[in-house]
């Protein structure tokens, strides 16, 4: 049930054909299973069933507004299951739209009889690029359906805890259900907001001591991993603020306390992503300015031995020529003379050098 | 009936004489056909007529109130039909003098008896720039008309969906359609959106690579269809946020509920435009800094070359001087000695370099 | 009667005397002519006249509230003047101030009896700066009173529509004449804005070609220009966008409706000149990366040669030396074997080179 | 009960594991002591009693609701000492997690029966960087317990006036011991800022004589530090500047009168924050240019050399040419003339460079 | 009594030592004269008394509510003087100590009977930088109150209109001189802002030309003295802006109209600084670019010098090597020929040069 096929950060191509019918359902996305897999879990404080089911028909038949109605849905590639639910709830046709549109922007949006929530989970893959996965999800009163792009390990840790029946979670109505898978993916994101922190940590000792190949590249990197993780956070936390202006009939008010507590937690984000930015700009400017440092180190290296050297070879050039009458060259001491001389020529360069500190 | 011409992404010249009387109607674009084409379309859920016309009166005149009429200008630069069309509906001068300025910036405005838009369709030419053709709209209660600047193919996909008469267009009013051809155009621009965001990824990989020519003009370039984006879309989403706070009687509420949906695809792209501003930000300095780290490659080459070689000229020049009283060159081991001199100098200056990692 | 007299685009001194009076009035820019001329232009629908008055008095006698009195000044140093037209209408010290203070900001603002409205013409000079002119302008109930900093054309296409008595100027009101004046100046920000984006093309075809002698000159000058431009439309904006919240009984419906479409411009205007800012600051970047790429082939160049050359003209040194015993030197084939060597070692740099994109 | 373990400025880790129920309390910080100290201070204006206590239960046994309860809990580790205080004051589990999470942001919360404030208390250690201690304050009728992450001295400034007795603090309630424990962190945030200023001014100074190593470091360290500030006051500003619209029942209007001062600070900060950023993007520049100067002072110097020598060496290898008939060779005076043609050469070179302003 | 110290741009420290009582009075900036000097002026329209006192009690004694008292307080050492004229007018001791407290950010306030205003006199020193003294208002029905640093002529002017008599100044009330009084200080930020912008011309034609010494130093030093400017107006025009919104009873509605102009003035500068701000950063780029050219042009003398010469001298040493079988040696047009190989080399580098434009 694990994840086997990491997407790169990039989003899905955004779109159905221009001109096609709204809500018209096309899934947008890449296929990552082969089958689409269905399950229903159903719970009340004292009773918990999963049924796996392969007919959305058949899954449809089990349904039971007694109980909590947690219906999961991995695979988005078979549109019929997405419309049998659709027309099930009642749900608007663009709302299913936005559902199989894996490249939608993170939105929470209240309709008459349900609330729509869709977001992105994401991964930190082993290279460091962040992987997002579509998760929407629909609320309705005594109903509650994900939508995955495939199976993934997510919500695992809330149908434990469903399981173990401890804490509040079975207690409580489907709106609280939705909040704690809410709370769980965005949970996942100070995941990617603390490997992005240390990541930046990182680099920063690497751009300070100017070791470790490729930096440039890594502070790209670290910028796109930002700029995607704000993309997830900012939508999100913009619509919540709106929803939360709002009477939302379907959900309680303790549960709205959680989803503030949520909201919180995406400012939080919202800020920590505006500061690794400041970071990520001053650290490609210390880089670049480290990287000029190194050039000038390497150019006054080749000053210094090019004002040494040239006017040494050239004086050596001189008693090179073949003149017949250059005097010093019959001098007994011309020799060792000329030699002084260069020691001299040599020895006032270098303290030139030091004094305009270039050694 | 397809574009022949392709028009670079610079916007036409902003106006008319200064001083001239506001209202009167001049061209400012570009003549791009030789004749103005017009076009009916009339339909009910059950029937569906064609006519193209040359004579815009013969037009009017077939026109029906029971039928949703669409009229489809093609070329502008005829402005007798303009104002023959105002003129039957009733529309602000001003607002055709805006039709005409195919430099407008897009806006959607409510008047009384009909509702303006104007806005820009975008295409991505074979080289990568992106031409704009201006597109302007007017609702009224059973007519539609609309005004492009040339003949093209943007409309083709809902006139087919006319003609096979399924789906919902055929059985809603001009609202519906107006909707239709809205939408239409912005999913155009996701194609625009999607083409900019694959070119920021090949630019991406050009840049850590280091190879391909011109990176930095392709850079610029695409800095350059971003700004266009935006322009295009930023101003259109405002005027349609604005819009959405007032009650527009012509619009009737299912329609509305779309018209979000284009709303909601206008404000996702700003955010992707804003997403796409920091790459290529990101990619300049990336781009800059590995130009700096090459020059410090060259520069270390030299100077190593240089730091080996001038001491070791320097030396076989001391011992090419033609005094007549060197003792060395006398030794019998003094050309054996000096090579080993030379040798162990070049070993030193390696050593030393590759202590300094320049090596 | 036109302008000879190009002064430069910075604006004038801010300022009278600290600690002085308000309402004061002191003309704070530069005398442009020497006398200051008077123009009353009185007209109905069907009768115009127009005088030229040296006397202010004489003017003000001419006054005759049943038609459109259109008094305008040009020239502003003398002051008595403008006190003697305040006296008249009833206008605030600080708005007279405002008038005789040529560096002030633009704005409208709307008093009891009259409407207060203060901006610069632009006109782009031969060599590229922007020049400004303050225009300030009163309306009253059947007056209007402009004041020009010296003699300019620029209601010249006014008058001479005034003159042919066509259009919908004569038939209005004062503050028809007013819009007028006001579109006519900001038609000409329009020409300034065509001007500056012409001359950013002709920028990035030069930065792109690397040739053209002081680019970053000009990059500046176009960052000048536009930021002259925005200190003229921003405020203006800002300003109309707040009397419009108002009921400013001096001006009716149908002319507010005109003032709309002038506020849009102003709206266009600004996002313009944002998209230039991005497009400057772009070419700036673009032209740093360049002349980065051009230093890396002349530093590759210098390289080259210093690495090929430097190892062979030490071999040679090598063998120049005067040892006397260099068994070499009499060696048959020493000679074409030394050449042999260097012409190998050339080869082999020459690869390396090659090796390393260098060539 | 000094401060003996620096930590560094990074926040801690942001995370209990997701999925993990809300509420459930889970210290998510380094543990900084062994053990929790817990003291409770009771005073009224004319008594004052401290009682340190290692049991919770012992300590919520002597509370006095006729006297102001001030609870200090040093050290959070101990998750059953929030959990005790928690149930006894009816404090939101949610609020207890945050008091427990020791990376939140800082916020304020009014609830109903208490107010809740978390902020971070900031202190500059010796090496220049910022230490994060996050302290939380419960404010209810006649209570306020404060809890530190490590027994500090911040507080004991406030003890010894309360021991003092002197001043407004013992004759008032809890919630103006609420104002001076705030307004007491918040005065060594200006410590702080007073500190990043000075370290402005001398890295200026630094950049200025471009001596002193690692300025590019340091200019770094400023900007975290900064960024650090900047975190920690903009959330807290905006989050009082949010209560600040409520009528806090708990808070007396007097109170409120210094919580406005408070709030003051904040601003002046947050725009002492906004002036340093500018200051620190401005020394980079700085610093780059002036390394850039340096650079080209060293180019000069190596070019000067170079052009000097290379023709002067060249002129002397012509002459060290073995051909067998070089007649300038046996001239009697071609020594002293090459000398000659060589300072001639040496000399326009001079000139040419000083022309170019290189010498 | 003229200013004699120039303090630097730095602000004063922030702060009194935290954990202090609020309001106690301690003042945190220099010491900037001996004495407190107090002065008393009470006007009415027909009659003009100064007073000179040291004792503030004798002062306070002479105040007459029939009349318009200005107490004018130079120096804040003595905070006795400060509780004395606290006590008497019931000022909050909250506003006393942001008057001792020098280095506090402007704004304006309104309590229930008096108005207070702190903001900074700004003075351009010598060497170009901005000297701060802060000045505080208070402005009470029939009294005002001023405090400045020291001894300062900023108010002379205001006390020469007073003696004169002529103006508005005594016909009117506190109301009106409180305003002259901060018209001035305003007034004197323009004299700043003309300094400053004419300053960035010069730093322009110095970049442009690039001469004169440290031009990067003078542009930090002009951005420094911007975000100084900025600094002081920015919080003050915020701070009117909102009590603007209030209906201030101790401000008639005739000095509402004066204070709007002032208002007027901060939005102009505000403006002016943002349009400073951006040539600044203009210029730091075109500086850059132009020393990058420089440097272009350093690297391509010492590259054309390099390959020109380089080849030549390994000619030269070629034939300088003492081989015994050099069969061009003995040619009787060896020289000559090797000669014109030279010639022809360097003359084939010259035109290469030239084709790269590097000459």
């Amino acid at each position: 049930m694990h994840t086997k096929h990491n997407r790169p950060a990039k989003a899905g191509k955004h779109l159905k054909q221009p001109g096609s019918s709204p809500g018209s359902l096309v899934f947008t996305g890449e296929r990552l299973q082969d089958s689409v897999s269905l399950q229903l879990t159903q719970f009340t404080e004292t009773s918990l069933r999963t049924f796996t089911e392969t007919a959305v028909d058949a899954l449809l038949g089990r349904l039971d507004p007694q109980q909590v109605n947690w219906i999961s849905v991995s695979g988005l590639h078979d549109t019929a299951v997405v419309e049998a639910l659709g027309s099930r709830f009642g749900i608007d046709p663009l709302v299913l739209e936005d559902i199989l549109h894996t490249g939608h922007m993170p939105k929470i949006e209240e309709h008459d009889t349900y609330v729509f929530l869709t977001l992105k989970m994401l991964n930190m893959c082993a290279d460091g690029s962040i992987e997002h996965e579509q998760i929407s999800l629909l609320l309705g009163d005594w109903w509650l359906v994900t939508f995955q792009e495939k199976e993934s390990p997510v919500f695992e840790v809330i149908r434990e805890l469903l399981a173990a029946g401890t804490g509040r979670l079975r207690k409580r109505r489907a709106d609280y259900l939705f909040y704690r898978l809410l709370d769980t993916i965005v949970d996942h994101y100070f995941v990617i907001l603390d490997g992005m922190e240390d990541n930046l940590s990182q680099i920063e000792e690497a751009v300070l001591e100017q070791n470790g190949a490729n930096i440039s590249g890594k502070i790209l990197a670290a910028r796109k991993n930002m700029l995607s993780l704000r993309r997830t956070v900012l939508p999100l936390h913009e619509s919540m603020r709106l929803l939360a202006q709002h009477d939302v009939a379907l959900i309680s008010e303790g549960t709205w306390g959680f989803l503030d507590d949520v909201r919180d937690h995406l400012a939080h984000m919202g800020q920590a992503v505006e500061h690794a930015r400041d970071m990520v700009s001053g650290l490609m400017d210390l880089h670049m300015t480290l990287n000029a440092n190194k050039m000038n180190n390497v150019m006054k290296t080749l000053t210094v031995f090019a004002s040494i050297f040239m006017p040494l070879t050239f004086l050596s050039g001189v008693y090179g020529m073949n003149f017949e009458f250059i005097p010093e060259l019959g001098w007994r001491w011309g020799y060792p003379l000329v030699l002084g001389v260069m020691a001299i020529t040599a020895g006032g360069m270098l303290l030139y050098m030091r004094r305009k500190k270039w050694l």
